[in-house]
């Protein structure tokens, strides 16, 4: 049995409350959050605090807080004997004080208030600083996922870093898509299947490979008629660079 | 019964020709190609041939050939009483000459070899001269899916753009990831599932109240790390236009 004191409120930690609590190994003994507001999903669940100085002793302390407040709160954990975690792609493991045990524990997902993540299949790449602490990170992520892997901070940042890319930007394409369409007065809906499918694809091939449309072509007579179709500036912006981008890319095979 | 020709041996045809052999109330009476190479996948299923002049008789004739084809192909059908339709999202109704009967079947997906498309799902645009050749395009395209629209062509050639970036761009931003990992020596296959659920997120949600990361919430720290940390050029562009993008979308509400 794995103890846990989990500290933060937000959409990691809700969702790895939720899916540790649906665990027999591992047993959630605190939550702390900055306001009892923050604590209402959890106060009936699970003993609670927001006083960083009355938290319990526990195996692991989970900091799943934002990336700026990780280094000022895990100072209130200095006297604890417990493994202390946090769960943020970008913040390298020596951000933790050093007289800790240290240990990172990234879940890469993005998630979202109201909406049930899959853990199963959601890759959580762990850091620890020896083999013991490796091991107490592997059976904690080992229970909720099948997908766990030791990822240093180096490469958990560029993760990150490649993670921006296939989510933020990915779904701000989909809004300029989506604003193409409210401009034309069409459904977004009916791109819904087509959305799913480019991401389905490349399941099963290299997105290199995946490529298709007037930029991969080379067709400059399309390419020159959609940038006079689309009608914001930003949107033209948008499709010249990727265009570009495309072209390049596949320049040397045309 | 619904008597077809189709005229093409690319993906779409494929995918097409597939999905309607399966279906009771429409008879694939031939297949055109331009050379005996092409049309190998179709020999043994249905008469086919490689000579524009000896297109049979057929209710419908769907040519689902390159945009820039459309024309020079359907004047050798300039004689046939059927229904001409083709499958561009970009090309409108009246590039096929005004001596036929005219229509368009755009599938709004994206087609691959290999690949098994779900027909049920894919929504169809159809577009008709008169009230007769509508019900013919929908009986046709209801016969496959069930999302079936009467969608004109400046409306089409919208949805087409904006399946431009849904699609073609979002697949580069994909590799745009891939490459990333790559150069950092990670497995881009720990994305994979986070591109599934941002992909799967915006059936449920706008992507406008999806967005998240370092530009969404504005945080110039992490947008400057980031830049810094991307060694190619063109991953600084792509990564500086779009959060930029994002920042002007959401600067408001900030």
């Amino acid at each position: 049995m794995i103890s846990i004191v989990i500290l933060g409120t937000g959409n990691v930690a809700k969702h790895l409350f939720d899916a540790f609590m649906a665990q027999n190994g591992i047993e959630i003994i605190q939550l702390y959050g900055r306001s009892q507001n923050a604590l209402s999903y959890f106060n009936n669940q699970v003993n609670t605090t927001t006083d960083l100085s009355k938290i319990k002793a526990a195996d692991i302390y989970l900091v799943a807080i934002s990336d700026d407040a990780i280094f000022e709160v895990s100072k209130f954990l200095v006297d604890k004997k417990g493994l202390i975690v946090h769960t943020s792609g970008s913040v390298p493991l020596n951000v933790l004080p050093n007289k800790h045990r240290r240990g990172v524990f990234y879940p890469l997902q993005t998630f979202s208030a109201n909406r049930k993540v899959n853990f199963k299949v959601t890759p959580i790449c762990i850091e620890a600083e020896n083999e013991k602490d490796y091991e107490y990170l592997n059976e904690m992520a080992s229970a909720i996922s099948d997908k766990v892997l030791q990822i240093d901070s180096e490469q958990r940042k560029a993760l990150h870093l490649a993670a921006v890319f296939a989510n933020n930007f990915t779904n701000h394409i989909y809004h300029t898509a989506q604003e193409i369409c409210i401009q034309n007065d069409v459904p977004f809906e009916l791109l819904l299947p087509l959305i799913n499918e480019t991401a389905a694809k490349i399941q099963d091939f290299s997105p290199l490979d995946a490529q298709t449309g007037p930029a991969r072509r080379n067709d400059k007579g399309t390419l020159k008629k959609h940038l006079a179709q689309l009608k914001h500036k930003k949107h033209k912006k948008i499709y010249s660079l990727l265009s570009k981008s495309i072209r390049k890319t596949y320049g040397k095979k045309l």
